[in-house]
């Protein structure tokens, strides 16, 4: 079937925010930890932190700075740092809930049962028990013309991460620390491990590693 | 463990390339289709398409302007016209080869045995056996100047979907097309079903759809 543009304009609106929302494919399955300037502390789900160059390494959060994405936005802007924390499958439902309209001044630390610590002395609350922890400042805001989003790109000061998962070519195995993946709006999905390929050559049949 | 931006900026090239495309999660695993002034076609894998917003609906692409992304770059600012294209477990393989180099003239669709398809004449190609593929229309390049790199900003002209993905709230069943995630660079990923849940209001536990 074909849905066009006339369609998805005359949608109702949850229901084309749904279906836009799960046609790029899977979404990265985080959270941003942030801590306002009266030292009230946040945490809220995200599912556009994308991977936007390797040397060096840098980060972009794609965000509406309004309503609830707003604290995390505001917060980041007078800071400067920020955590991101991958969510694994016994974290999901939790995470989740962390999208709820809370006031400023609740911690959805509290409010959704995650311990918040403090590493390294660096100014943004992690996630103990999430297994791959990004310590990030802020380097970039881009403004996105044609929806009035932004992107923040950010550096990774450090990674936090249980030894484990961390493979001797520099692969971290998501799988073997059960992160899920997210589905368009709503949607937490597990991910079998990988099947990995040699650097492709022209001409040749992809080799697996 | 704790890896540090000193550690980071030490490691050998492929090493830190490979830790760093693992740590914000899974990707999306996408096919890029254009055409040439020329009217080469090209096709080649991206694990950087993001959702930027649904109304109206936008999608993004990271991509850096030279090397093996040199040609759908610059066939997207020539024609203003791409398509992408979701992968699924059975076309993986295959997918990945299109991240060889291969010279301009030689069509990926072809080296890497897709069937390229043309829909309601729009000018770029599809990839034929592809469950879900959007044709999208550049609006917007964005300079990323913390890396020199660029985030296209498409709009999604048309949906083309298998049917029996589609639900009833528009969540599309990406795992009913066995669509993979991407994990670091080379890592390809089944999909468990994925947990819904509603929205998640304060003071209340995340209830499941």
């Amino acid at each position: 079937m074909v849905i066009g543009a006339v369609d998805i304009k005359g949608f109702e609106k949850q229901y084309r925010a749904t279906l836009i929302s799960s046609i790029t494919g899977y979404k990265a399955a985080n959270m941003v930890g942030t801590i306002s300037a009266d030292g009230f502390l946040n945490l809220a789900v995200f599912s556009s932190v994308v991977h936007v160059g390797s040397n060096p390494p840098l980060i972009g959060i794609i965000t509406r700075p309004v309503e609830n994405e707003r604290h995390t936005y505001q917060n980041i802007l007078n800071s400067g740092f920020y955590t991101v924390n991958a969510i694994s499958h016994s974290m999901h439902e939790r995470a989740h809930q962390t999208s709820a309209r809370y006031p400023v001044e609740v911690s959805e630390f509290e409010a959704c049962s995650f311990k918040a610590a403090f590493h390294n002395g660096f100014l943004a609350p992690f996630v103990e028990e999430s297994p791959l922890k990004l310590a990030c400042s802020l380097q970039e805001e881009i403004h996105i013309r044609s929806n009035n989003t932004r992107m923040l790109v950010g550096s990774i000061e450090s990674i936090h991460l249980d030894e484990h998962l961390l493979g001797s070519d520099g692969y971290i195995h998501l799988d073997k620390a059960d992160i899920v993946a997210i589905s368009s709006l709503d949607g937490y999905n597990r991910v079998a491990p990988p099947d990995r390929y040699q650097y492709a050559k022209p001409y040749a049949k992809s080799a697996k590693l």
